[in-house]
């Protein structure tokens, strides 16, 4: 297994490798403020660019390469895709009708800089972009495998329910619906295309999902503990500003031991399902998945 | 040719039967509100099926047939992935930090009757939606060609100069930019996704493309003249509420009796694209042409 310290600095070389490619790519595909409408890929640049961990492209990426997937366009386009849809949903996320939130990623919101209406269509125009480039992929069942993961069976209908539920008193299955669907669901989505484009076998897209859920899972759980640990400096946003807003999480329902306590379960079983997928080197994934659980920010 | 109005009769007719399908195939894929996130469900039923015209699947129809497309499970897929994106902008169209319209089609808009941040996420569900529906269809150029038309460089182009061209001076290039982008572009991509998934030859899906630009812009100009000329009854949203609100419009830039020459010469024009589509009935999409330059509501 190797220890945690150095599986999680192999995670981050990893990451910051597929960050700064994502980057790349997202810099060539994205139309630059020059082009008409200029406001529009201006304010897009200016959410897809002021950082972030590029998770889901590292994720996507990982698998990929993990099922012997080859150098190719495809999987530079699904990077890319990931990372736009991840954007659009935090940019509507962050609106003053949804969670208000005026800093993201340390850096004023999009509708703090380009008011609300931009920052709607500057959404918009990033998730039909998303598929637009993911199109150019030529692979229908990636497209479906994110269309559901991102709809009102994967993260807009955790988004609603999280939103329906704010200062109310919430049992330990809806925390688990909302967190499931609101991001478990796209970082699983990313493995399952990484492993679609690379030609897995379907029984090994099984294990590959079952995996992204469990890591999904343990992504949010974790973020909802930094929200209360963690100094705002380092999280870029407002610490506890989840807890303010009266937002069901783990930490909320069950208690901080007991939701650090699930997220070991989690990753643990997350872990068996990698076992299962034989005769690969798992490294990477690992190192990831360890990442995820250890990470403080 | 035919004389006009029995032209008009058969428009008629063809889009209220194209109409019925469109509701029914809608109700027959959208999840209803038993269905968790209920309220979500509810919110994206009610913009859908409170009426309109369907005219944007009822166009991927007539191309799709014309083509010879025999009846299969694709089209009603189109038509109604069509409809749906044609729903998800208005309701963000109808937002208050957009265009901030409390009516559509003679009903609350959905922002009035489930709030802000639903009618946000009902929008952005069946964008997404409508790309997992049209992902079944199979055929990657018609997911390309959708996104495309709606994208930066397509709808929300021309969503976004509308709003920044708000109560300036514009020139009657702004004005075609504007109603190309918002307005043809979606109603061009109709046909050429009919067309698409009928297997139209490179050459004739370049002519039914032309075709449907020019009445794309008819259909937007008529709007601008019906919106000075027509009473609210009849159409359902507040007369002059564009006027009112300073948006750039051919009545406003070129005038009422100009506007009406421009629509007449745009309809001329795409018809003589119809005529190169050789050896093929061309009834249908002239009836349907006439009615979009001749309707009064």
């Amino acid at each position: 297994m190797g220890d945690m310290t150095s599986m999680v600095k192999k995670a981050e070389a990893y990451l910051e490798s597929a960050g700064k490619l994502t980057e790349e790519y997202l810099r060539g595909y994205m139309p630059n403020e020059n082009e008409v409408p200029g406001t529009l890929h201006s304010a897009m640049r200016y959410a897809l660019l002021i950082g972030g961990k590029r998770l889901r492209p590292a994720l996507a990426r990982a698998a990929y390469e993990f099922f012997g997937g080859k150098p190719s366009e495809s999987i530079c386009l699904a990077m890319c895709a990931l990372e736009m849809l991840h954007t659009f949903s935090l940019i509507h996320d962050d609106l003053p009708c949804m969670d208000d939130d005026d800093f993201r990623r340390g850096k004023p919101s999009t509708h703090k800089v380009y008011g609300e209406a931009t920052a709607v269509l500057a959404g918009d125009a990033l998730c039909i972009f998303a598929f637009e480039l993911i199109a150019r992929a030529g692979n229908v069942a990636v497209i479906e495998e994110l269309a559901h993961s991102l709809g009102t069976k994967g993260m807009i209908g955790g988004q609603i329910i999280d939103i329906e539920s704010e200062g109310k008193s919430v049992d330990s299955a809806t925390v688990d619906y909302i967190h499931y669907h609101k991001t478990a669901a796209l970082i699983e989505a990313s493995l399952v295309v990484g492993a679609l484009l690379a030609g897995a076998e379907k029984e090994d897209l099984e294990h590959i999902r079952e995996f992204g859920k469990g890591i999904g899972l343990v992504f949010q759980i974790v973020d909802d503990i930094l929200d209360i640990e963690s100094s705002t400096e380092k999280l870029g946003k407002d610490v506890g500003s989840d807890v303010k807003n009266g937002k069901a999480t783990y930490p909320a329902v069950l208690g901080l031991e007991a939701s650090k306590q699930k997220a070991t379960e989690l990753y643990s079983k997350s872990l068996t399902h990698l076992e299962k997928l034989q005769g690969k080197n798992t490294e990477t994934l690992r190192n990831v998945a360890a990442l995820i659980i250890e990470r403080k920010h």
